[in-house]
């Protein structure tokens, strides 16, 4: 029970639980920079009995509280250990638990100015700085939003109110239904390597998952646009109206970049809003190599919205993520409602340009970021996962047994199968037939996945593609990875795991 | 620049930083509980040159950082002040704190159960737990949304997708438009006090604002049972499909709870889904007079789904918001897409239920904070802010100049007009014609709430409701409010700013 003094004593009972908190912590992160296990892994039923996580009827105050942090840190993933590659988000560091311990003292709100000044004006300049960045402008603005399928879904409810303001308020009914609308059935573009959030966008909007076109990719990943361009033809001449055509910056699975420039001249053509998806690779904008010699961003200033959440590339912890547009007062515009008791008329009252309404100021902690390292040494953070990503690419392409999916690797994921040696002879039989070597590849990896991960050295994941077997998809972020000590060793484990398989009495 | 040493030691520069955070935090939250100004007020253009809000090239390593973060401390609203009344959230307290730095620290994501393992088991526990609280049963589940809004809109999508699943692939297309649908126009009903976000999620959806039909509320601001029923069987005699109904627990302005159990039976009757935004009053729950006495969240078992924001009445940090549910495997059945690469088949996997991907483990956050004070202490935190605010009530009632909206208050809200002594006969001219009153009370309210918010001893709103003259809207919530020291110093607060207009000179 907690008595009124302590509740009228919070900086005193604040003094004493972060002194508390502090040397466990400090251990937690030692921890994984020194290379303890990733994670001891127990599944739900036996994480239940290591952890108690009942709910009491009476306070446990201080100590039994403390001791079920000390379990949550003991039984979480440490993800300031580089060996966890899992995701395309690595572990934070200083200024992130910093920035992240700030926000919980301010418990600040970005829906409105003059409950948080400050944050409001750090979302308005690092918006307005990345839109500049992408080569958006002067008038470049933005919101965050929480997380990229959130920033995805705000973008396409935006393009839609934008294009079709009619929608907002009599709701989505095309021709020919509909035969006075001015729109036939909606469709979104995007390539068939896409994130899955551009389905469920075009779901929550009830356009419906057919809405969606995926359009086919090249062998590098990369949205075909000579293919997207006769896709929209024939949906036009379907009476339908293509309206959104997305471009990833960063697939989910390979890393590929859809060619930007290319795909917003297709865009212009038909009148489409260009969105582009960078929630993976848009902040590589912030390394001098990609905007200057590899390119890869080309053309962001043309569109019209673009998502990028530093959550993942920069280290800043989960959530934060945005959207940048070139049209000034964009948001507001598309998505406001009357909200009288909330939103006084104040163009800093940012909140009035969203789909919510209390927000978290997630720009804090970007803006920290880029303050702590600059824009330097963000930039410099990429350039370094970039090169360690085509460094673990050679590593992978010299061992034997290792079979890479693209060679070289596209950005910071390395994605390769793994052929135990017993086995070579009927993989090439297998081969011959897709579906089989999809099916029993896919076991094969599925296997020697487990065993890695629940070895607690290492995190990381396997992935789908097309009608391939499954993949090894290895994830380069954090500036700690190194390459022959974590990488190579991963290698080695696989390697391991693999001879304490008895293949030959394996059913695949 | 950051070398490639303190990359490597993040251990030492946590350890550094923290201890620098500490003193810092420590004299805010001592401010803020002494009463120092709630904000030093800027406006943007003022506030841009007080803080250097530049994002630069090379980094500003510790020292620069640091000035930034003591410049965002000084400027920014202190919640901690419990004279900050002026939205639905107060400040947090110390275990508010240390979870959002725990969260930090961890930086995990519930979306997969083996990257997130503990959180996610929290997550598990706390909506079944909350579900039993609210009357579920055994099998309550339900997820964390970044906000109330967000909450709302998993709902009305779930409901959507669950009640009429061809939406999900060919979208939203009803009768009469397509005449092979099973579902004509889809209706949303909701009181004409409840929050905006129900609106929002109607155009979202692309239902359009016109598919929600605001129900006329009684004298006590709650949704009037027999005139949503008659709205119902009119949209079906329409051709219409009623298919969300929202009961609001605790209306926006007001504080009103919706009677649940009578628009259950309604619900049932109609085929709607009946879902209850309790953003605001919903965690009431956790106080037994509440449940027990009071019966304002009375049948709230009843409903397919529910909102709560712990963020708001039991202080946890924004943001923490969940849905919750009495329906098995509710959202992952509703709202999956095959995410191969993601998913894998775990029923852990929180993130398949939701609309997006990857989320911030908000749910630690209430789970530490009833691990804490317990289910009774966050009870009686409830209890206390009710009581608050009805002993303002009487404090407002026996001064001169004020009129309340409603007496008694009906939740945590106290809302009341001032009339200056100097008009009080020209107030009663004007009240003859409600669009005079409602233009000059508003102004007065407006000049007198800026004045009081300028000053940086209190913060606190306005609101507007139906045709009525804007009022304070003072918003009781954080436990260290004291009635006479804070509130009765806001009523004098109020009388002062009167005295220093001369409102015979002010064009009204």
């Amino acid at each position: 029970m907690v008595s009124n003094k302590e509740i009228n004593n919070n900086a005193a009972e604040l003094d004493v639980m972060l002194k508390r908190m502090h040397d466990m912590v400090i251990q937690h992160v030692k921890e994984g920079q020194d290379l303890h296990s990733v994670v001891n892994y127990r599944s739900p039923a036996e994480l239940y009995k290591a952890v108690d996580l009942g709910l009491p009827e009476q306070g446990a105050g201080v100590d039994g509280t403390f001791d079920l942090i000390k379990n949550t840190l003991d039984y979480s993933v440490n993800s300031w250990n580089p060996r966890f590659m899992d995701k395309l988000y690595a572990g934070t560091n200083p200024i992130g638990v910093i920035s992240e311990f700030l926000l919980g003292v301010l418990n600040g709100n970005c829906h409105v100015y003059h409950v948080s000044p400050v944050l409001t004006l750090m979302e308005v300049e690092v918006t307005k700085a990345v839109g500049k960045l992408l080569g958006m402008g002067e008038h470049a603005n933005g919101l965050f939003c929480p997380g990229g399928s959130a920033s995805n879904l705000l973008a396409m409810v935006t393009a839609r109110n934008y294009l079709y303001p009619s929608i907002k308020t009599t709701g989505y009914i095309p021709r020919p239904f509909n035969p006075n609308a001015e729109y036939g059935k909606l469709k979104v573009f995007t390539s068939a390597h896409c994130h899955y959030s551009i389905d469920k966008a075009a779901l929550v909007l009830g356009l419906g998952t057919e809405s969606v076109v995926k359009v086919p990719t090249n062998e590098k990943s990369q949205m075909r646009v000579d293919v997207l361009e006769q896709l929209i033809q024939e949906s036009i001449e379907r009476g339908e109206t293509p309206f959104f055509i997305n471009a990833t910056a960063g697939t989910t699975v390979m890393g590929a970049f859809d060619p930007i420039r290319s795909i917003s001249a297709v865009a212009k053509k038909y009148n489409c809003w260009l969105h582009v998806d960078g929630s993976w690779g848009g902040s590589a904008i912030f390394s001098e190599t990609v905007r200057e010699k590899l390119g890869w961003l080309d053309g962001s200033g043309l569109a019209d919205s673009f998502t990028m959440n530093p959550h993942k590339l920069l280290g800043v912890p989960l959530q934060c993520s945005m959207v940048v547009t070139p049209h000034e007062m964009l948001f507001p515009k598309a998505n406001t409602l009357a909200a009288d008791y909330l939103f006084h008329g104040n163009p800093y009252d940012l909140g009035a340009g969203t789909i919510g309404c209390g927000r978290r100021p997630d720009a804090l902690k970007i803006f920290l970021a880029w303050k702590f390292y600059g824009r330097d040494g963000l930039g410099q953070r990429i350039d370094r996962a970039i090169n360690a990503a085509s460094d673990f690419t050679d590593l992978v392409r010299e061992r034997k047994q290792f079979e890479l999916v693209t060679d070289p690797s596209l950005f910071c994921q390395v994605c390769f199968w793994y052929v135990p040696k017993e086995l070579e002879e009927q993989v090439k039989t297998w081969k011959k037939d897709p579906q089989v070597w999809k099916a029993k590849m896919t076991r094969i990896i599925h296997l020697l996945h487990e065993r890695v991960n629940h070895s607690g050295d290492f995190l990381v994941d396997h992935a789908p593609l097309d009608n391939l077997p499954h993949f090894f998809r290895i994830v380069i972020n954090a500036p700690t990875v190194n390459v022959h000590r974590d990488l190579g060793a991963l290698l080695d484990a696989i390697e391991d795991a693999s001879k304490n398989i008895a293949w030959n009495e394996v059913s695949l």
